[in-house]
């Protein structure tokens, strides 16, 4: 059984790539999708489709829209989300996300440091379960697919 | 992962040829559905298959239970709505796939030449994307593609 | 695109045969599911399956739960639903059936001979269409999949 | 706490004004709704409002979209729906509205006599309670109120 | 029973007053809503509150956020909604909020001359009725209501 | 048709092992999912995941985090629900996997020794079929496939 | 702010007299509702209605009917569930509808003593909080009044 | 028509007042509801009703069971939501009642100063409308309730 995982969070890292070669490692039947995450690329698609904005609020609007068009898109077509938040940034596409993917019933696996827990306590108790890295969360998806 | 899009909007010329050749030019792994684009067969299809009716009331009320069903099943089927709007004809039929779109949760990219701006406005709002042309429609779905 | 369409509807003739082979010349990619037609095995599949019933009532009551079982998994994953009706018989299911499909948003085609038409008046208005035999409900189907 | 009944059923004796006094009797703080039990006026509806219509099937069709139109406005504000089944007629429109308040997750009590019990075997087994008589059916109501 | 309309449709005429004055002269409890009738305001309504924007789109764009929120409260309060076409203008918003009624599973009735009947065919099949004018929807309405 | 089938239920006994060899027996193209069957594995995953837990309360908290993840996923994904309840042990996770399935409106066969018939009646009352061992189950599965 | 509390549980002592008289201490705007108390008469409540059965399975069969749509009805309107699990019983009936509450995302509250813990960690894992208590679960409830 | 709105966000500074207060000079018939104000309290709430926990994790654990009790039922019964960002404080909470409001289709309002433009984007985007300061957002609700 396939599953695809939206990987939802910071696009600031190579995060993903870590969660991929892990998954591989494990021959695990994941596949994954989520944001674009050419940071630069995704601030700018706007004016990339539709052409130079009148000034940052217009180019962040359009932006805006392409990024989210992406998002439901994606976040539609998969079985489980990972949200993953760091130290840094404000993150609110994260919490949207994980906030959406419960809304949606879909299962939801929070990473993040155990430092977080305290701003992240009342979305840690909606969402299925909380780890620290990667590498659990990767367990808990083998666990899935485990017979014993 | 391929995506399913429906292309609704005025079967008056051949818009979705346009979509599907450029489509293929960029390698998207796209089907296409959408309405019946032979005007004249959409207009006669309840006669076609029910038999002449009594007027022309008569005869527009079984062409749309036919064209209905067609829709109700293929958008149903679709992950994504392209909604165009020209600058003639009433088009309500492109207003209420649109709005069915929205309304069943489906991402919908609107495309409309700028002067349509004003009547659009709200539709627009509630549309994930609203673009000017074929191209722009699709340099928003490769975007849902792209990595990097 | 195939799609898998649920025979609702009496189970005393052989309609879905004739169904399935008009479908068949027409070449369309369609799966059909329906009830048992086996109308003895429909009546005593509870008694087949749980042992002999104290009473006729009992009886009737254990063979609706695993006639409503099958239908429940079938409808389910149907595309488009077909009721036809008779002259004969109360023909509850298939209301039922049609109702159903209507209330989960399942496109209905319902087959009905004239004479029909007062009793089923309020049933025809929701469905999507209403015809008066096999072929023109499969006219309405193949028009889904025509381009032209 | 008030309860809105919706009484669907035929409409060619008067057993809802037995279901209303019954109630009355019990002190029930019950509403009822229903459909026109006029039965002259609800096959007429359509041309009282519309107009004469060229045939007897436009009549019908005029007529329906007005009688599903109260239907719907009605058993969408009804907490119980009480569906009677009598011997005679085809009573699609009970099977219709039974249906729909499955559909719906609303609760339902069907009343037939015990003859009827084979041909609607499979739509009594959906319902909440089956039961033979309109005294049966409040006493199932009362049960709702009582504290012991 | 008290029940609330959404009046949509054009804001160009005062139709809506002769539909409250004709509910009144019927004893009909029904409460009324709908979009801003004063066009310029609802044209302004982005500029009155988040002051001068840079170009028409983007007041545009501002106008319909507060236009949009106003429909999405009091439609999503409606118990019915009634949708008026005129000859006039695009009616795109009359359209869109004819077809967010029918997803929302909500009773809609058609106003519109006969001589819009062709363009109109396929959203007139989705809704509960069409009429041709303001008296004939207050009958349908009054209908509801009739007892006998 | 290929089904998914959850067997909800305790994990004391090879039970689902019983299923699987009969399904395959009947050639049933069949797919099981469950949850994880070493019970000692299903109580310490949480602390097999996140580390040593301060205290049994804390331990059965994370473990049932990882266990109701997979559960979430795969009934998730199941066209048909089987509960076995047995006459030890408290069972609650099948009565709740039964009454999710229930409320998800997927397909349910409860599977029980007829000496618990009192204790699960509601449960049994809202499940599609009840029966009293393996066989009976599958030979229910088998009339959804059975032609006459 | 009135709120509706469905009382799901065990009928074997009188914890829901507890409640009332506790809320009432605490001035909480709280209406009540649960499943018939009166032990006797939920298991009697078939045969009272639809006269003797002709065994005990078929008596059970009628008294889970009534008894469920008592729950169905007073569960759809509350606001909030409590489920309170003793020592004693199977409990089938309490899992049922905290799991419902759940799936219908109704807050749920669940009382268990703590040496319930083990059995109870999924199901507890789901609800929105677990207490050991009746006041712990009124103060819950306190707490969504307090302004501070 | 009373409206109920939640008022998410920071609990830092006392800006609900504001909200109240001037929606009073307006004389808008609202009703406001939202999370515990009082910081120290809904930090330790979990305590206050369930006793000292063995370290802070479990403490923030347990405090948000309540606190998400509270939103559940609180943001379940509002009619439109507004959400307010400030410059400090992570904010995950707001944003995942925001998103939550936007998946349950709420109306929501957003009000953040211009300078969080960039990182509340996305979700911006998904909001009805966005405003920087209280005044704007009682502007769009007096904007619901205006007749011309």
């Amino acid at each position: 059984m396939e599953l695809t995982i939206y990987l939802a969070g910071q696009i600031h890292d190579n995060w993903r790539e870590d969660v991929k070669r892990k998954a591989k490692e494990r021959d695990l039947p994941l596949n994954f999708v989520g944001p674009m995450e050419n940071h630069d690329r995704s601030d700018d698609i706007g004016e990339e489709i539709l052409g130079e904005q009148p000034n940052s609020i217009a180019k962040d609007d359009t932006a805006s829209d392409f990024n989210n068009l992406r998002t439901h898109v994606l976040l539609g077509k998969s079985d489980i989300v990972i949200a993953l938040f760091g130290e840094k940034y404000k993150q609110w596409n994260s919490a949207m996300d994980a906030s959406t993917a419960i809304a949606m019933n879909k299962p939801l696996i929070i990473i993040r440091p155990q430092i977080l827990h305290h701003p992240l306590k009342e979305l840690s108790n909606k969402a299925n379960v909380t780890v620290e890295n990667v590498d659990q969360a990767l367990r808990a998806i083998q666990y899935i697919y485990d017979s014993e």
